[in-house]
């Protein structure tokens, strides 16, 4: 038992079941982590420099907890968020872990205070629960910790027993810290992801001016269609030089198009020369779905699909503080007609490797549990973003494991830029899916031997797969 | 062990979870019944005349119990429900209580079954469980309690422990009842809630003449747009002068919108005089409610939007009987988008506290709790109608707690009108809410004291607090 | 214990709550199977002939089966499936067999599992897993038991003790091979449903063909809307000689309306003339729809409603290897609005009863749930397709019954064309069941004694009477 954690923790304590549970998640407790999709910056291990001071490490990146505190009336200034337009914010880090640290309570049920405990035990040595009375100490002790060699990123990623993590880059990123790691003598498995969304969305800022850059980048004629497709080819083919086996793609929604040589051609030309009528945004981006899927089938990249977020909700927030902050809110989100067009186009061949994430759970046992279940191509990336906790995981094995099983799932994301936190959020993966799998066992709906199988698959074995990180470099 | 029900209702009688659910709730049982949200009325508490006959105070007046019993072909007629054209029905109540006896199997597995065997036993002492056999001799025992004295509404009141309870009012309602209230010797607190849809939903019957009525009772001309939103802060000013604290609006969807102040004077123009075109209505409601959430970040008042109900789903039943004949059905509803403009404009303002309910469950994960985990204006109404039941307070629990915390929750609202089960829904929203807390610490996601201090506030803290029932009157 | 099953399958070993749910099993495990809703053929019980080898009873005709194979990239080829074009495929069912065999761990925590390991130890006698190693062993075992007389269709109809089995004919089907076991003297109960969606539907391949043989055979004037209603008239009274009680409605969306008479006859005329236009044939779907139920409300007939299914989903797929191929892919479905017309017409006839059926599981709680709990005409079908497993099954009642109760719902329908697994899908709905049941009995939301009558009344007393078997045939 921790002081801060409980080894039984999500497992429970009491009959069968639970002694099962904790049987399964001593197996995988301490296998390595595979992390194929996140957004870790690669400059950490490329310059493996420390990390700053616990409010700019804990606080002041993660939106996951600084929306919890502006929701209850904390403002984003008094938190450190920096202004748009530079006007003075808290710069005490002091000031802003105590303001987090009076408001602890407001976590209470939620895997953000889950995983911060689980790092403030097991990383920083904490043994008193925080709060604004335990708040400057625990500063102290964390601040110390981070002034220390072994807390630099290099030593955390070994620390962590990362076997690999995916970085995710823009299509014009020239991704020299990904170079200078390879090139480095540190042996840490650091990759990138292609994620080409400022290239394919015409409504992203700067738009067209990105697309000039593409060309010169790639000395493809972004100006045609043909040219702007071979453009792309050359950053995937230079991406998987840098160890990227996925790419990312994070439309609002998850429509798809499957259009004619000569029909695309006219939507990019219209697009590309500023004569785009209402709706060509839309489909062009439906198309390039297709596109990318396409060229997955042929290079053999494996394509994730996040759609369902309405990003920057409320408008002067992001006027003021800019995108990720809080307020990227999910909506419904049609799966079964979007997907058709570029399933049906190449939805059946055997190179593709799709796999979609939802932020609608609704879809899991409706929609997407049938897809993946029926469809070579496709695979159910796991709870995401707000579900990527213990409820969230629990409902997302319960609604789609009886009609795609387990073998059309890929293992855990964490997706995630809070780099102390990883090991806590593989851990509570890990111990949902023990939990999950005891309760088939004690349902008499699974063997024994079979639950310590799949333990081990959801862990390394299926992500292994998934991301093609088995595969020879 | 009670005749009728456990004392273990909810809470479970085995093992350490059931246990810290039965010591938790031992905190919580006696605590005062906060009601900020019902349909109860005010004259009961004026005139404290004796309540009727058992099947006009339980059976007649509450569709939760009559659509059970239409759903297996008893016929309105049959229960008394009164025709819109005076044509007779059936007026014995012993004749009305026996065909509900007889139905009473009908309702295993509801909340229902569960309010009214609490009451049954708590309130009436009856000792035998519902039957065409022990019919009769229930009629007789309840029918002797409501002649005596202390089951008179104030006499109830007292004995529910009923710290505040908030009645609904149109905007034009003279609120004499609370006057008489405030001015007698009785210090139960009976407050009323300004509900002014009548006056706000153009498609509501007799909008013309009530926007009149409007204008003559608060002396503002409603005849022009200013001049309308004046007679609102008049009669918000003239409800929170009668206790309140809170509007309400009851509309179909959550949609709302922010128009400029021009276009909005023209809407209402072609509104007002009869020349408003398709959509007009839809979008005089969404303007409406951000002029409604404008005027709460000035006055204070706590808005409650309830949207989601299709009303009056069968049209011959609303023809011969009327209006809240247990055919009101939900549908699918957006709150992402609906609630945009409103937020966008006042959503993050400091004054501002909107408490948003829902009948599309999906919306708890999806939207709710993702909105009201950022916004501070933004609270979780408890889990609503055909929802609050133990499932329904259960699902609400596990889907929103992960997103949005506990905090931005504001405890249970009862939302009736039948008077005698108050005790019985509170209780059971009670055991529901221990019996989630004591899962938590058993999955090691809680502590022991953290639970207990959770109980006490989601039981009188929260609403308290949400419903500004704490601040100086 | 079992082999391959334990008595305990889903009803625990542990606690008070197991132990009840194991004696509510006790009392119903060996009650008759009714089996309302499904697709055996009913050549098997008029000819009795022995069913074919093992992989062409088990896995070439059953959907659930193969598509969980071709999503882990085994291809329809090579599992048997006959192509349109008549192309060969694999041919020899011991090849097919072991591909299935060796792919049998992809199945883990489905619904298909738990039916074919009781189907393989109760019915076949085999004691081992299936896996590559055991599946020779494992083929000729069931192999040699099929080619015994008791393994005959009529012998294991009546090993398994069904009451009765529905199956479904299309509108123009001769109903000769139930004539055929009406006239022998063989007792076992096998009765049609009418399922018309061929002459209803004018998308429907073949629509006017269909509605020419539809004439012909009625003697109607299938040319004009009264004659065209006339025919089905004769047909439903046709099918009601060969047993059935009930009509059967696969249209993918809920929509209804209710046109005039003289909208209907124009909207019929267009159609049949071939001059139908955009949004006709929906329109006509939907107002057949309330028509059938007008019919039903006539003659008696229950009427069951299945939306929901976009079907074909890969068009290369239909076109290789035409329908029910695993690639019906369900979507989100209104019922609020799409059901309203219908019941707004007829809703409230004493006669009629439509039982609808969902594969949106949101809709349970919030439409499905409040329409059944009013509509004396309306009644929830099971959890079906994708969702009678046991997770779909428990959702099912949790989301349902505290709105609709038990008496609104008409217990389990096996909705099967594979023969040998109805007893498995029975045994497995009557267990979740009592879980259910006695989750609630130890929740103490209902009585011992509640939960045995109904335990019994789910099993057997509501299908019998929400299909109408109980009546004097």
């Amino acid at each position: 038992m921790g002081a801060l954690s409980s080894d039984n923790l999500l497992l429970g304590d009491e009959g069968r079941q639970a002694g099962l549970a904790r049987a399964l998640y001593r197996t995988v407790c301490d296998l390595p982590i595979i992390s194929p999709h996140g957004h870790t910056d690669p400059a950490w291990f490329a310059l493996n420099e420390p990390f700053p001071d616990p409010a700019h490490l804990l606080v002041v990146p993660d939106h996951y907890v600084f929306r919890m505190l502006v929701s209850q009336g904390v403002r984003l200034d008094d938190l450190g968020i920096a202004r748009m337009d530079g006007a003075p914010v808290e710069a005490d880090p002091r000031a802003i872990w105590q303001r987090f640290a009076e408001n602890w309570h407001l976590f209470r049920g939620t895997p953000t205070r889950l995983w911060l405990d689980y790092t403030f035990e097991k990383l920083f040595g904490l043994t008193e629960p925080l709060s604004a009375a335990t708040a400057t100490e625990a500063y102290e002790q964390i601040d110390a910790c981070l002034k220390r060699d072994e807390f630099r990123p290099r030593a955390l990623f070994e620390r962590f027993n990362i076997e690999v993590i995916s970085t995710t880059e823009g299509a014009l990123d020239p991704l020299d810290h990904h170079r200078a790691i390879a090139e480095s003598d540190w042996q840490g498995r650091v990759v990138t992801t292609y994620r080409p969304d400022a290239v394919i969305d015409p409504d992203h800022e700067g738009f067209s001016g990105a697309l000039d850059a593409f060309g010169e980048l790639t000395g493809c004629d972004t100006g045609r269609w043909q040219g702007y497709l071979d453009a792309h080819r050359v950053r995937r083919a230079f991406f998987r030089s840098h160890g990227a086996t996925a790419t990312d793609h994070g439309l609002q929604s998850a429509r798809t198009a499957n259009l004619s040589g000569a029909d695309a051609q006219a939507l990019f030309d219209r697009i590309r020369s500023g004569r785009a009528g209402e709706g060509d945004a839309d489909l062009f981006r439906a198309q390039m779905l297709t596109e990318m899927a396409k060229m997955s089938a042929e290079d053999g990249m494996v394509m994730q699909i996040h759609p369902g977020s309405v990003r920057n909700h409320h408008g002067g927030v992001f006027e003021t503080y800019g995108r990720d902050k809080g307020f990227d809110i999910p909506s419904a989100i049609d799966y079964v007609h979007a997907l058709r067009p570029m399933l049906d186009a190449v939805g059946m061949e055997p190179g593709l490797s799709v796999i979609v994430f939802t932020l609608d759970e609704t879809s899991y046992a409706r929609e997407l549990a049938p897809l993946a279940g029926v469809y070579p191509s496709l695979k159910l990336g796991p709870a995401w973003w707000f579900h990527d906790s213990p409820e969230g995981m629990r409902r997302f094995r319960e609604m789609t494991t009886e009609t795609a099983g387990f073998y059309n799932t890929v293992g855990f994301n964490d997706d995630t830029r809070a780099f102390p936190s990883i090991p806590a959020r593989h851990d509570i993966a890990r111990r949902v899916d023990c939990a999950f799998l005891a309760r088939l066992v004690c349902d008499h709906r699974l063997r024994e031997d079979e639950a310590f199988e799949l333990a081990r698959e959801l862990t390394v074995d299926l992500p292994r797969k998934a991301y093609k990180f088995d595969e020879p470099r």
